[in-house]
This record gives structure tokens, sequence and C-alpha cells, in this order.
């Protein structure tokens, strides 16, 4: 297809996909003419792919580039790119700082990460969020151990299998792999706002409006 | 207390301490003498709160100044104060741009909830969160359908439902404001983070290794 149908199909305009192809997050099409570039499907996945990582995730160029990176560099697995994206996406909230309280809840993540058999980097940046909430209920003299992450804990499991089985691994490479880094992101999105809502909703039970 | 040991058991430094009071975030202690001020467990309480929207929810200085301002307005409602955090909480991810497809998707997502029966407000920010990863699915060419939410509804439901059977609401009305608003940061953040550790650990199941 010409750049004008892949901008119709996508929904962005070929300003827009002009820009992300001088920046090479979309890779070129098949010169037809001096001035002219055919396009296909792929193409049309990896735009839907960096507006994804753009709108719903939020994320700047420069992390859409390493997500894209990881996803054409054949040399790694499936296993390594997801841990890639997920680093590319890096912390949702803030960052946690280093202190005493969080090298302490570190040890104690991993070992609950290793006691619950999940095969997880040693450099995925979500053991330092899953830490830096640990530092917080601890600080906040709530339950501050792990195991007040066993609920959340079995309920991701079970929701990043469903979710991993409803995803087509059928096409090429990249296709699956581009299929499970939007799926990580539009779902989670869909779960956060979700749950904020029922929170909204259930403040409104009799329980929640006690202290009033 | 003294602020000394406001500092050492909250963890914070006596200048951190300094500029939240100057910024108001912090009500003033009682003056004990020309150049010294009494505080009490309610400042911990108020200074652990900051501290979780700053380093664990990523929340710059207006939106805690927001959240705080809802928590002492004493008009409000505790299922309105909770509307107002989740509002100063903002969209964790990108804000999805207007569109044409984003209002189809915002009444999809309106009607959805009006079917489930959540009462929830109007402007909710997690309304159009959600509408964008609707907008998101659509355009990738999966089931765009508010059905594909219902999974993440119920999961969404229950969690929301055991977190506040947990939370203590037995203190005072700011106290058990401050235990919503803490629980919805903290195990939000653990709920994301577990999510993705669990993603990489399925990624590396036979399934996730098929495209390779």
């Amino acid at each position: 297809m010409k750049i004008a149908e892949l901008s119709a199909r996508s929904g962005r305009s070929i300003p827009t996909i002009k820009f992300y192809l001088r920046e090479g997050l979309l890779p070129s099409g098949d010169r037809t003419a001096a001035n002219q570039a055919q396009y296909g499907e792929a193409h049309l996945r990896r735009l839907q792919l960096i507006t994804t990582l753009i709108e719903v995730g939020g994320l700047p160029l420069s992390r859409v580039r390493a997500v894209v990176e990881a996803i054409d560099d054949d040399t790694l697995t499936t296993h390594q790119v997801v841990g890639r994206a997920h680093h590319a996406l890096g912390c949702r909230g803030g960052e946690p700082s280093s202190s005493p309280e969080l090298s302490r809840a570190e040890r104690d993540v991993d070992a609950f990460l290793e006691a619950m058999g999940w095969r997880v980097s040693a450099e995925a940046p979500a053991r330092r969020e899953l830490a830096g909430a640990l530092v917080s209920l601890r600080q906040l003299g709530r339950p501050g151990d792990t195991a007040s992450f066993e609920r959340y804990a079995a309920v991701a499991f079970e929701l990043a299998a469903w979710e991993l089985s409803r995803t087509s691994l059928s096409g090429s490479r990249s296709e699956a792999v581009e299929a499970v880094v939007t799926g990580t992101i539009v779902f989670e999105t869909a779960l956060v706002a979700l749950r904020r809502l029922a929170q909204e909703h259930h403040a409104t039970e009799p329980q929640g409006n006690k202290p009033q």
C-alpha cells in the first residue's frame, strides 16, 4: 500500500508516519519510484505498536526505540524481548529512591519470587517497583511482609497466563512479540483503570461510609 | 514529638519536613516555644501519605496538594474524597488524545459501567483511560468490545472489595481516607509489577517460546 493508505488504515497522519520513518522507528518501505514506496501489513502493525506505546503507555520516543530495537534483534528469545520491553516501559509510578530499607525490601522481593519459582531476570525493573511498594507498607505500619502480596501475585499469575493463551503467537516472531508487548500495556491500563473504578464504587458501600 | 523525632520515625530529613510545612502540605505543629513545635501521630501519618504519593505514585507536588486538600475538606464524603484522589492521581500512562474513536469508546465504557451497576462519578479519569485502551484494541484488530474487559473487571471488583475489607476504617475520618488512598497507590504498584513479572515468567513457557 502507499503511504496515504497506511495513514488511512492506521489513523496516523502522513507527517507523523514520515517522522517515524526518519527516526528509524518504522522501517522504510520498498521503493517503487524516486518518490514513492510501498508499505505492507508489517508496517501497519509496527505503526500500531508505536501508537500504543506512546498514547496508552505514555512512553517517550527514546523508550519506544528501545522496545522496537529489542523486537528487531533476532538474537533475543521471546522471553528476553519481553524483559527488554518491560525494562523500556520502566516504572509507571515514581522511581523509589535508594535506601537501606529499599535494599532490604529488594532482597525480600527476590526471595519471594524465588520461593514462587518465577523465572524473571535479575534486572527486571518490576522487582524494584515491588520493593518500593513494600517499603511504603512498612513505613505505613501495614502488614509489611511479602505475604501481603500473595493474593496479588496469584491474580497476576493467572491473568498473565490467560492473556498469553489468548495472544496469537501463530504469525512471525515480530508479530508474536508485538502482540505480547501491546497486551502488556493495553491490559495493564485497563486493569488499573477498572481497579480504580471498582474502588470508587466500593467506597460508596455502607462500610466505606462508616468514617463520616 | 519534636521535629527531630518526626524525622527519625518517618525517615524524611528535617529540611524535607520543613519544605512540606512551608508548602502547606503538612499542617503546622503546636508551638511550644518561639522556635519549637510539637508534632503528633497525625503529622507522621500525613508525612507517610505524602511520601507514598511522591515516591510510589510519582505525583508532582501540585497533585499531592490536591489529594491533601480533598482529605482535609470535611464537606466531602469518603466516596467523593476517593474520587478526587483518583482524579489527582491522573492517568498513569499517556493521556489518550481526543478523536471520534475515543468519543465512541467513552460512550461504550459508560454503558459498560452502567450495565455492571458501578457507582462511579461521570468525571472519573479512569473512564477515559479505559476508553483509550479500548481504542487501542480496536486499532490493533483485537477483540475490541468492552466484553474483553469483563475478566479484568471481575478481578478488579473482587480485589477492591477485599482491599477495603482489610483497610482499617476505625480511626478518624482523615485516617480512614488516607488508608484508602495509600492502598490505591501501593497495591496498584504491586499489582502492576507482579503482572509484569508473571508475564516475563510465562513468556519462558513452551507456548511463549513457540515463535522462535
